[in-house]
């Protein structure tokens, strides 16, 4: 204990943290080797005993942590593409919105993209996976959205009766639609244009594209 | 031969129509019953068998019409549909939008909605369902309103910058991300909503929702 305290002048905080290190870094590698999993091998691959295996954790703890394969699978998802789906906040909505959506187009053309369209296509037919989806992604990520949005609003660079949610599904829905109904292709292009006909509107006097 | 003359002063095409009016009517029963089969019971009670049974047509005749059970699936699902989604076109851009979008919402809010949900899901991980789901159903329906929304550019509608393909995912694509991702639910408010904020444009002094 006194050797312990002339490394650490606050032993209150140092001895919670060590406590707490392990299963904070045993929880990461498991969300590591969940989203490898995932995204390199898809849904059908993806099994509690394989991300045990990777992860050098006991399956034990992975039920006890995790409900089910599909909440670790969505954990794991939401783990490997969170970084790169960072929200930027510069002040300037429009910016900001293209920024985030030329991130969320280049991960959904990456293999995160094949792993979350299996993670909605088998959603449609397991009410538990849908559910997980709903409270550990989506719901969040539409959250985040929704913030920027109403911020902008604040700010003025909204109009005050456009609903913030609708404008989730005109702008990250459609790039989903892209994904699950691939008619025609997700590229940078259509994300800007995404953003330039909803900041504009289409009408023709609405306003030209900026 | 001469009584049926006496019936038919043009016996030509009325021996074609008295050739064809079979093949016709059991294709037309074969959809009746695929897309019956689809809406009350969904895809996981969908199979050639049935669908052969309810309409009374033979497995062989169903094998020789349709490559696979997802490509029969499509046409009954296309078949109960295809006259609750008609486009409008009264030379009114956004009126047609906002009547055909109603229409589209209030097809997804019905048992229509839960089995095309299932399509797209199983189509994430089934190749020829997914292929087969845009050659019959999404990519013809698209087509229909890039024409509708192009007729609208060229009336002077939509400005000539706009790509209608992109607008498609705005509108319809916005409502799909409902449908499969159900954080918010899929109303009227909504559709009309998303005609409005597109026609206007979101920006503040874009133009003021008509």
């Amino acid at each position: 204990m006194t050797g312990d305290l002339n490394h650490s002048p606050d032993p209150g905080p140092a001895r919670r943290g060590r406590g707490r290190r392990p299963a904070e870094q045993v929880r990461r590698e498991i969300l590591d080797a969940a989203g490898e999993i995932l995204l390199a091998e898809g849904m059908a691959a993806f099994t509690i005993e394989r991300v045990a295996a990777r992860s050098g954790a006991s399956k034990v703890t992975l039920y006890k942590w995790w409900p089910s394969k599909g909440a670790l699978a969505l954990d794991g998802y939401t783990h490997a593409v969170t970084e790169q789906l960072a929200f930027p906040d510069t002040g300037d909505i429009e910016a900001d919105l293209r920024d985030q959506l030329r991130s969320f187009v280049a991960v959904l053309r990456g293999p995160a993209g094949r792993a979350v369209a299996e993670l909605v296509g088998q959603a449609q037919t397991d009410p538990e996976l849908a559910a997980a989806f709903r409270a550990v992604y989506s719901g969040p990520r539409r959250a985040l959205a929704v913030e920027a949005l109403t911020r902008a609003r604040q700010r003025g660079q909204i109009r005050a009766d456009v609903d913030p949610e609708i404008v989730v599904d005109q702008l990250w829905g459609a790039g989903y639609h892209r994904l699950l109904i691939p008619d025609q292709p997700l590229t940078i292009d259509f994300t800007d244009a995404l953003v330039r006909n909803l900041m504009s509107g289409i009408r023709v006097g609405a306003g030209e594209p900026a």
